[in-house]
């Protein structure tokens, strides 16, 4: 397998450091081809645990400066893992769409969020950022591993196949003030793009604004999500 | 003056871009030293703001290509402004505080949330990362210039001239969970390093969790600080 820098086409990708490949080799042990390490590489506490996944999933693996050299600048990246890019499709339960999401670091964080929340179906409708790119699997700190994920040509087709989720857009053109919002399961939480977010047509859902101060045009991607994310879930947690 | 890469002991720093340029004409202008124009720069919408407040403030600026080499490797940036930095301190209203922020990035983004939410002050604890490092200021938005800051020796120094505030550390060893909680103003938000968060000495004052799944080991800093953040302050907007 010749190695070269991650490119959307390749069917596999690459997990840079030991606790993302840690949880790919936790949660999708048979999409793991190989693992690399550092020559530098010290066994830590967190070593025994990749040894017990590498023997218990029979997992190729070598030391190699080579790889590192190419995938990873990090100073602290001594493990790689490459794995197959796998199929994912998302359940009937509560999701959140992202509509043209351009970030991958963005992405990554959101997913990381989710999965906090425990919302574990992410829905993409395309064009949107790959969820593969090893930038994605970073901030995601490895959650990617542990949510749903499925791409759609449009919304209209996401739509189609979850027309029985209630639709919560939000946007800062709503009226409903995300502290009033009860949300109604299955609900689907849907987001605009980092830019441009969400344009008028999605008003005639039960469009959501999160309340801010004039003083700047928007919260940050991940931040809105998250927030969106803590309220429609906070009443699980206090059981 | 000669321009090279920014450093934490230099008196000034740089703003790379229009729009965070244009933040620290409308709220700094008096610090701002110099403008700088990419050869490439093409006069947009924004350009009267900026062209306007250049003239009342009768700030220098020139068209040079070598200064966007040595400081910008960035696409889309065409404009640069250095500025001398500047003096803050907090008042006594209600606080972020930073106990060793470690993520120059991670300060920006907050610092956007913080204004979005209408939190103004900000506490660093030292060590702590430099604000005015421009990666800070880019994720900041600009948001930066908006905001008051001081940093603090320990949290004893900052507790010693707030003693009056109601300090409410946020910790994954804290009981009272968020949704639940109460603030009284003048509140102190605390939160602490990416990696390490706070230590058990916090709990003895009001502490704070955000639920969430043992799915992921913590949320993201900026998130976190975020949600707090929105729940704080979500009763202002409902007026």
């Amino acid at each position: 397998m010749k190695i070269s820098k991650y490119k959307n086409e390749f069917d596999y990708s690459y997990t840079l450091g030991l606790t993302l490949t840690i949880e790919l080799l936790k949660r999708k042990p048979r999409e793991c081809l190989q693992i690399y390490f550092h020559p530098s590489y010290i066994e830590s506490d967190s070593s025994k645990i990749i040894n017990t996944l590498i023997n218990k999933y029979n997992i190729p693996f070598e030391t190699n400066l080579k790889i590192f050299n190419i995938l990873s600048q990090k100073e602290n990246c001594f493990v790689i893992g490459i794995f197959n890019k796998y199929f994912s499709e998302i359940d009937s339960s509560n999701h959140i769409v992202l509509v043209n999401p351009a970030n991958s670091g963005n992405l990554g964080t959101i997913i990381r969020s989710a999965l906090g929340f425990g919302i574990k179906n992410i829905a993409i409708i395309k064009p949107g950022v790959d969820i593969f790119d090893p930038k994605t699997i970073r901030s995601s700190m490895g959650a990617l591993f542990n949510i749903s994920f499925e791409y759609f040509s449009s919304f209209e087709d996401y739509y189609n196949k979850f027309s029985n989720n209630n639709i919560y857009p939000f946007m800062l053109q709503a009226k409903n003030n995300l502290s009033n919002q009860k949300f109604i399961e299955p609900y689907s939480l849907v987001f605009g793009n980092e830019a441009t977010g969400l344009d008028n047509k999605y008003l005639k859902y039960q469009s959501v604004i999160i309340p801010h101060s004039k003083d700047i045009d928007s919260l940050n991607l991940p931040i809105a999500v998250s927030i969106a994310c803590y309220e429609a879930t906070k009443n699980k947690w206090n059981k």
